[in-house]
C-alpha cells in the first residue's frame, strides 16, 4: 500500500506501520481475536477523516475505524490490507452546554470524560459501558453501548440527537443535532448507532444530558438459589418503583468475588441482586423502602448502600466481578446474550448446564432488569482443548438465547466473533434488508469488511 | 384496476371502491390536501397485510398505508391509482403484560386504548400525540409521534422494542420483539418508525411501559412578553428538576383560548408556560415548590394544578387550544418546526413577524422543553388569497426553522405537506443516502409514493 498519500492528508507521524500492537487487537484478543492491518491513520479532525476515507473508498481500501478498543467482539481489528482509521485524537469536547442539558463531543473523547463533564456541570449522562476511562464515545455509538443504568435511562442511542459521520464515498455529513426532536428525515442518525462502523466513520455526537439526580441508594439482597432471586426481580418491578439499576450476579459469580465484597455476605447465595434508585433525598428515600420490602421475602440478607463511599464500594466490587471471574483460571469466554426478562432464570441456569455439558466451570452476572446476561465459562488461556470447548459452549448459548426469543447480543454486537449467527436470529427477508441497507450505504463494501455480518 | 384478486385476499366486503371520503383525507384536508385512491383494503392481520402487499408489488400497484387519518401532513392520501391500506382490522392487544412493563399490539389498535389499558394496570404509556381517540398506534411508530410528556419520555420510537412489518416484496418480518436491549442487527425497527410507510407497512409493535407515576402537579405561569417567558424556561431548566412536560402558548394563542381557562388568567399575558412534575406524592411536592421558584421571578401570576381534577382541567384547556385558535377566523395553517431550545424566543417572535408580513394573524404554542412549536397563521378557509399568502408563509417559516439551526418537523413528518424541504435540510450526501435507503428497501417505490420526498 503506498502510504504517501495519507502521510499528506494526516503529517508522516500520524500513519504508523507496520501496526503497533496496541492497534492490532481489542477486549477480544482474550477470546484468540487479533488482527494486523496495512497501517494506522490517525486524522486530527473530521475533515481529515473525510479525507482518509474519500482516498480510501477511490481506491478499494478497506477502512476499520477505532476507538479505545475495549470492545469484546472484535469489531476494531483489521486484517493485513485494511487501513486502521483510529478516531483517537478527535478528542474535542466542542460544546459544553450543562444549562441546555446537552453537549456535543468529536469521536474520539472518552466516555470517562463524557461522565466527568456532565457530573462536574451538575449532570448526568446516563450510559455507563465498561472500561469508560479507555472507550472513546465514537465506540460507544457505533457499539450502541449499554450499561448498568440502560436500566432506568436507555442505551446510548437514547442519549444521541445527532451524529457527525462520514459516509462512502468520503463524504462529511449531519444527521441532526442538537435538537430534541426532528421528524423529518429517516432516522439514519439511529441507523449509524449500533451499525460497528460498517455503514460508515463516526466522527462527532450530540448527546443529550439531564440533571444530576441529587441522591442514590442501592440495595443487595442474597438469595438461596435462582427461582427465589428472580422472584424478588419480579417483585421489583411490581412494586411501582423504576430502579436506575437493576443487576444480579450468580452464585459462581458472587463466589469469585467474595473477597473483595464491601461488608460480611453470609452463607453462599445462589444468586445475589442489586437495585439502586435516583432522584431526590425524599425519593430515594421512600423508593429504597420500598425496593427493600420487594426484595426481603426469600432473601437470606439485604444489605443496604447510602452514602456516596458506600455506592462507590458497590459498583466498584461489582464492576471488578468479570476481573474476579477471570483470575479463578486465568481466562474466560464471555457471551452477552438477552433475553425477555421472564426468561432470565431459565438463562441463568442453563448457562451452568452448558458448562457442564463441555466440562467448563460457568457462572454469569449482568443487567438482570434488561435481561441481558453476561455468560461465562472459564478456561485455562493456555488450554487449547478448553478454549475449543468454550467455542462450542457459546454456541449453544446461542442456541439458548435464541430459543428463549432472545438475542445472541444485548450490547457487544456482532464484529467478528458472532459473525453470522444473525442468520439464525432473523428471518429471511429482514436479512436481507440488512444486506440492502449494508450495499446501499457501502457500495464497495469497504468500511469494517467482515463485521457485522449476518 | 382489478379487485378480484384483493377480494380473494381480504374478503369482498373489505374491499371498498370508490374510496369513500373518510379514507380520502387526514387532518391535512384544511390545508388542501386531499387524495382518491383506487380503493380500500381493510385486512384483518398481518399475513392478509402481507398477502395484500406481494399482490399489489408484483404488479406495480402502489400502497398507502392508513392509520386512524389525524396526521397533519397528508402521509395517508392516496392517488388514483393507489391502494389504500387500511389498517384499522388489524385491533387486536396480543399481549398485555404490565408486570413485565410492556404490551405486544397490533397497528390498528388506537393510541388511546394503548394508554388506558397502560393505566388500567398501573402503568404508563407516556406518547401522548393530539387525537388519541382516533389516531393509531401504527401511525404513531409511522410518523415517530411526539406529545406533551415527550420532553421527559422521549418521542414514540423510545416506547418501541420491536416492530412486525411487511417489507418488500411482501414479506412479514420482525424486528426486535419484547426483548428490552438488542445489539445484534441494523437498527432497521428504528429506521422503520418514523418513516411514514414509505418503506414498508407495520403491522404490529412491542411496546415498552413504566410504572405509573403516583402523582403529578402542574404549574402554569403567565409573563408580559416572550423575553421573561423564555427566561423563565431557562430557569426550570436550571432547576435541577425534570418536568415531565414543559409547555407554552404565546400571547395570541392564550387569548383565543382565554374564555375556557379553568380559573382567573389576569392581565393580557405576552407568553404562558406550563410545566408538570410526576413521581411520587413527596418528589411531587417537591419538584413542583422548585418548579414554582423557577417561574415566579418575572410571573404576572402563578397557577397550582394539584388535583387530577384540576389537571384534567389545565390539559383539556391545553387541548382545546388548537381549536380555539382555528375558531378566530374558521381555519388555520399551523406547521410544527422545532429549534433547538436557546433559539425558541426567537421563533416565537418570528412567528408573528412572517404572520404580520403576510397580512395574517399568527400566533403559536408548543413544547417548549423541546423547542418545537406549533407556529400557525389564521385564517378564512373560504378566502383563497389568504390561503395562499398562508403557504408563502409557511415557506418562511420554514426558511426560519432551518437558519436558526433548527428542522421543518418536529412531530408530523414530512408527507405531501413539506415534499422537497428536506433537501433544504440535509446535505446533499445525507440526501443521497436518504434516497439510498429507500432504494433499498422499496425498489420499485410502491410504498407510499410522494411521501417523504427529500
Amino acid at each position: 500500500m503506498d502510504l504517501a498519500p495519507l502521510r499528506a492528508i494526516v503529517g508522516a507521524e500520524h500513519v504508523l506501520a507496520p501496526v503497533p500492537r496496541a492497534y492490532r487487537e481489542d477486549a477480544s484478543a482474550s477470546r484468540g481475536i487479533s488482527g494486523s492491518g496495512a497501517c494506522v491513520v490517525r486524522p486530527v479532525d473530521a475533515e481529515q477523516v473525510a479525507a482518509v476515507v474519500a482516498h480510501c473508498y477511490e481506491r478499494g481500501i478497506a477502512i476499520v475505524p477505532r476507538g479505545g478498543g475495549s470492545g469484546f467482539s472484535g469489531g476494531a481489528v483489521a486484517a493485513p490490507d485494511e487501513v486502521v482509521l483510529s478516531l483517537e485524537r478527535l478528542n474535542r469536547v466542542r460544546a459544553l452546554e450543562p444549562e441546555r442539558w446537552r453537549m456535543h463531543v468529536e469521536a474520539g473523547v472518552t466516555t470517562a470524560t463524557v461522565q466527568r463533564l456532565a457530573r462536574e456541570n451538575g449532570c448526568f449522562y446516563p450510559p455507563d459501558p465498561g472500561a469508560p476511562e479507555q472507550s472513546q464515545i465514537g465506540g460507544n455509538l457505533a457499539t450502541n453501548a449499554g450499561g448498568p443504568h440502560t436500566f432506568k435511562y436507555g442505551v446510548t442511542r437514547s442519549w444521541v440527537t445527532g451524529v457527525e459521520a462520514v459516509l462512502a464515498p468520503g463524504e462529511l455529513v449531519q444527521l441532526g443535532g442538537p435538537l430534541r426532536k426532528d421528524a423529518a428525515g429517516y432516522d439514519l442518525r439511529g441507523l449509524l448507532i449500533g451499525s460497528e462502523g460498517t455503514l460508515g466513520v463516526i466522527t462527532a455526537a450530540w448527546l443529550r444530558l439531564v440533571p444530576a439526580p441529587e441522591s442514590a441508594a442501592a440495595l443487595l439482597a442474597a438469595y438461596p438459589d435462582t427461582a427465589a432471586g428472580t422472584e424478588a426481580l419480579s417483585a421489583v418491578l411490581g412494586s411501582g418503583v423504576v430502579p436506575a439499576v437493576l443487576e444480579y450476579l450468580d452464585g459462581g459469580a458472587v463466589r469469585a468475588a467474595a473477597g473483595a465484597f464491601p461488608g460480611e455476605l453470609a452463607g453462599d447465595p445462589g444468586l445475589v441482586v442489586i437495585a439502586e434508585v435516583d432522584g431526590s433525598e425524599a425519593e430515594v428515600a421512600a423508593a429504597a423502602g420500598e425496593i427493600a420490602a420487594a426484595l426481603a421475602p426469600r432473601a437470606l440478607s439485604v444489605h443496604e448502600f447510602r452514602s456516596a463511599a458506600e455506592l462507590q464500594a458497590l459498583w466498584r466490587w461489582r464492576g471488578g466481578a468479570s476481573l474476579a471471574v477471570t483470575a479463578q483460571r486465568g481466562g474466560k469466554l464471555s457471551e452477552d446474550i438477552c433475553v425477555p426478562i421472564e426468561r432470565l432464570g431459565e438463562a441463568i441456569e442453563a448457562t451452568l448446564r452448558i458448562g457442564a455439558r463441555h466440562d467448563l466451570e460457568a457462572c454469569s452476572w449482568g443487567h438482570a432488569g434488561d435481561g441481558n446476561l453476561h455468560s461465562t465459562f472459564l478456561l485455562d488461556p493456555g488450554d487449547a482443548a478448553q478454549q475449543e470447548r468454550a467455542k462450542e459452549a457459546a454456541h449453544e448459548l446461542f442456541e439458548l438465547a435464541l430459543a428463549l426469543g432472545g438475542t445472541i447480543s444485548g450490547e457487544h454486537g456482532i464484529g467478528l466473533a458472532k459473525s453470522g449467527w444473525l442468520r439464525r436470529q432473523w428471518a429471511p427477508a429482514a436479512i436481507a434488508a440488512h444486506e440492502a441497507v449494508k450495499q446501499a450505504l457501502d457500495p464497495r463494501g469497504l468500511f469494517n469488511p467482515g463485521k457485522k455480518q449476518p
